[in-house]
């Protein structure tokens, strides 16, 4: 498959936040499984979670807590996803967020919980604690300490997945920095979706509130798994600026295009390290009546098991990728419908185009990320949407994942 | 896999159609591609067709033409489905009316076209007038005549798929007789779903076009295959009833109910087909607030690509299936949600219940058609889906389908 583009080039982390990654033992394998990011002061914190009805015990603790302008700390467990698990689990994750806060002499409150891992079992919170109390031994600002956290949040993961940015706003220079775990076809049970995004850049609690929604529209809403949302997928974001000099509505701007960036990256990164997928897509539209409609299209495309299985066998066929359009709901302007699949045009203005379908299909197969560009008509919106194949390892996979 | 019922014992015919079966060529195979339905005298005939905005030239006629009380015949051709092919096809399609309107003494619009095949090829009309002429040479009214009709609609079905039922109403007995195409993981290059029921009973044309929503609402539109809607979905309802005795409002009741169970076995049919399926599963969702949402719930759980590959390696990973509900929408009572998995309860009231899960994997394996029932709340709804797994082979029979 296409080499994913990990970052192992250090970057400079944003100041005031320290990172530990320990074992606690939750992971029968072994494996770190408890990520402590821990902010020197009070910072602000919000936190996007899952839509899922269904959702864990420390997603009710994120909601309750965002955003907040008090925030100490990220603690977050990957081995056990602390999903189904009632009462308890509630009672588990509150304690998850007072151990920290008893180590930091501040408020259970101020502390976001997250987990990721195997649902309906309960918490062996021995072997957090345990975690816990070694992460808070081996807290550190350099890069090695972020990547020991990043570590620590993975499950089924092929490789640890972060990026950062750096952008200069009103004279001064500010950094991003951002971890996610999860795999392309997010499953329930272990491949749920987390990421934190730490900055220095200075924002409200409420423009935090605000420019995380914006950033995982831009990024994480931008990449087609299984459909599968999960009970656990949580992304939050820590300020830790100067208070006093809050952004404007223009320093937002500039935050919020920055941290999308880099969140976009660690997206496509995801999309990339799906449990069994080999081949990577764009499902580029225009054309459409507006923005949100070529979205809709494009996931539509981008989600099609048929097109995701075409694009496995580096399949041209097209007629899978104009219907999956046709079924998606927005109005398209069929006899202006037009598809290029790799730079080659395969159907024009409602009309199929003849094409040696054996030569694009080896284009296909050569491409790192395939390329699907649909014009649905004369409109104005425009969208794209990344997602990866449909392969016999992500059956494979899927299918022996409990027993 | 779960043997599939074919019905291969004869049953009777409603009087007053002739079938055929023919081959015209079109299919590369030299495999039956032309079938014809004809109505010895005038008939009622409606059509439910694709929702899809790309829809094939057929598709449009049928919408045309539906409802009619002047229907002679249905002409269907396999082997290419006559769909973004332009004004071209639309003519094509117009003239496989014609044709055989030409040799019934009729008009063009009495007649209903249907087409299946490969998307975006012009149609072979030699071949198509060929295939006509030689049907007409074959018409009959007995089984053999049907099954041969049958046979001519078919692509990659791995069997044919007809049902029929008998019912009084009034002292007297009426039949109906229905064939379909199609299978479960529906393709839109070859797989459409298309289908005939044809019946002595007596309607209007406008009882004929409300009773076929009914009928498909409640047998095709059960079946959940991969979400993709094909550009070719067509089913036609003929009724060559005494047009003088209409049915009254309980006389319809009677005719929709056998229909729709007629046409719910063929819908299991087209499921338990799935190209590389291999097990079949029905979902059965109480407790919702209306049965339109438990219908939601339903096909969310049957659609989950992560619930399907659960099933392909009998696991009762029942975290997926309690999280399919949990984002599918209608609002569902948590705290009141259990499952049972094959009678084996796994999740009782929002909490997780121990069960032997190797045990229980083993009764999905015996299993010819694994029952998931999931309880949402206190709610009145109550709906149910059926669905077929998700298998290496589906993936593989659907990467390498056009090159």
């Amino acid at each position: 498959m296409t080499q994913p583009h990990t970052t192992e080039t250090p970057f400079e982390l944003p100041a005031g936040f320290r990172f530990a990654g320990a074992t606690g033992g939750i992971k029968a394998s072994g494996k770190p499984d408890v990520s402590l990011i821990v902010s020197d002061r009070p910072c602000v914190a919000a936190a996007v979670t899952t839509t899922n009805q269904v959702f864990a015990a420390p997603v009710t603790l994120c909601r309750e807590r965002s955003p907040r302008a008090t925030c100490r700390a990220v603690i977050t467990n990957s081995g056990n996803a602390n999903a189904c698990t009632g009462k308890q689990g509630d009672a588990d994750a509150r304690e998850m967020g007072r151990l920290v806060a008893e180590q930091l002499g501040c408020d259970g409150e101020d502390v976001f919980v997250m987990s990721t891992g195997v649902i309906g079992h309960p918490m062996p919170m021995d072997k957090v604690r345990a975690g816990i109390e070694s992460a808070f031994g081996q807290l550190g600002d350099r890069f090695e300490h972020f990547l020991a956290a990043n570590d620590a949040i993975c499950t089924t993961d092929a490789y640890r997945k972060n990026a950062a940015a750096e952008f200069s706003f009103d004279g001064k220079t500010y950094r991003i920095a951002a971890m996610c775990k999860g795999a392309g076809m997010i499953a329930p049970n272990m491949a749920t979706m987390l990421g934190v995004v730490v900055t220095d850049f200075p924002l409200s609690d409420g423009q935090a509130s605000t420019a995380l929604k914006r950033i995982v529209e831009r990024s994480f809403n931008r990449v087609s798994v299984d459909g599968h949302m999960s009970t656990n997928d949580t992304v939050i974001l820590m300020s830790g600026g100067d208070a006093q000099s809050l952004a404007s509505d223009e320093g937002m701007n500039v935050f919020v295009d920055a941290a999308s960036e880099a969140c976009l990256r660690l997206a496509k990164l995801i999309v990339a390290d799906g449990e069994g997928a080999a081949r990577f897509f764009e499902v580029e539209v225009t054309g459409a009546q507006s923005d949100d409609d070529a979205l809709v299209i494009a996931k539509s495309v981008a989600a099609s098991p048929l097109v995701k299985t075409a694009i496995s066998g580096a399949d041209p066929n097209w007629g899978r990728i104009v219907s999956a359009a046709g079924y998606a709901g927005p109005k398209i302007d069929v006899a202006h419908t037009s598809l290029t699949i790799e730079g080659t045009i395969v159907f024009e203005s409602g009309q199929p185009v003849a094409c040696d379908a054996a030569k694009l299909s080896n284009a296909m197969k050569a491409a790192s990320e395939v390329k699907l560009s649909l014009a649905v008509g004369h409109g104005i919106g425009y969208g794209h949407y990344w997602s990866s194949d449909l392969t016999v390892d992500y059956v494979r996979f899927n299918a022996l994942y409990t027993t």
